[in-house]
């Protein structure tokens, strides 16, 4: 079921359509530490309309994955720029990597790198993230096979338990709660901003 | 002393000033329950020159002062879309209270809410956040006064401890770590994105 969510979110991603950045938001983490971790990245679209899971990508060598098998929790804070809403989208994270045995998971994982720009997938045979700075010549890479993912190439699901929508156009903003409760259904209140 | 981050981080704001909502970031912390939480504050510029520290504000009744109250940890991302690139600042939380007895500290706070606009002040009379809608008259707040903080009024200091600089422009990306060492002392170092 299309969670009561969606209608806004998908109005907001429609009216800011004009700018490229409104499809990225800030996934904020927790390290194995204990530590906040915060970094932005790219929505790739829902996928599908029964969990109402929102996908990334990432690569097996980012930080987050650590983060991720530490403990799968997530809040998503996207921020429209023109529309000047906030949705912060909590939930559980998921992995689809090279080894997943899903078959609709794997074939999503497929899909999403097929559908990357060339740069987007050069990315992944870049050499090691935060490692100290390689030669330019090891980011020359050969363009990729759209066919094949890479094995360091994951999906990354948001499953969404919690949604606050706030709006700050009108006077006063608008705050939304949507909460995930039994059996995948959601109730939602308007609250106080 | 001037962190070395503070040179790149005010180009960056500089180079997007044009925008209003490029003194917007995202700022992760841990909930009780061990949850990240992430959403958007507006950047209140710095309170000093030496430990360069990041200022924002808050309320009493935010959800997150739990989480500082809980872990002061934190970690910024800052995005900023005309330039393509992104800040990440991790570090420690301080909230400056009316209780407050550091001199400096209190007279940083005052001057805070005295810089912010009269519809700024009046969200800190407005009606508990996040509890089931208020009537609209009860946002309906008398102009409050510019040199006298509300109780609920709270500064709020991010002082850095680890800066991850971000340039997506440039092929390859260009990224750099930035670390605080013992006594104060910066170091910094080029990465692979």
């Amino acid at each position: 079921m299309l969670a009561p969510w969606r209608s806004p979110l998908s109005s907001a991603i429609h009216h800011n359509r004009s700018k490229p950045y409104s499809r990225y938001f800030q996934l904020a983490t927790v390290n194995p530490s204990g530590y906040p971790a915060n970094r932005t990245v790219v929505f790739r679209g829902f996928l599908d309309d029964e969990q109402n899971q929102l996908k990334v990508i990432t690569d097996a060598r980012s930080a987050k994955i650590q983060d991720i098998e530490y403990q799968p929790l997530a809040e998503a804070c996207w921020y429209f720029t023109k529309t000047r809403e906030q949705f912060r989208i909590s939930g559980k994270l998921q992995l689809v990597t090279v080894a997943e045995t899903d078959l609709d998971l794997q074939k999503a994982r497929k899909i999403t790198w097929h559908e990357l720009s060339d740069s987007a997938r050069s990315q992944f045979a870049w050499p090691d993230p935060a490692q100290p700075m390689a030669d330019k010549s090891a980011f020359e890479v050969e363009q990729l096979d759209p066919h094949n993912p890479l094995d360091n190439f994951y999906l990354l699901l948001l499953t969404p338990q919690k949604v606050d929508h706030l709006q700050l156009k009108g006077d006063p903003q608008q705050r939304c709660l949507y909460t995930l409760q039994a059996e995948q259904t959601w109730t939602h209140q308007a609250v106080n901003p």
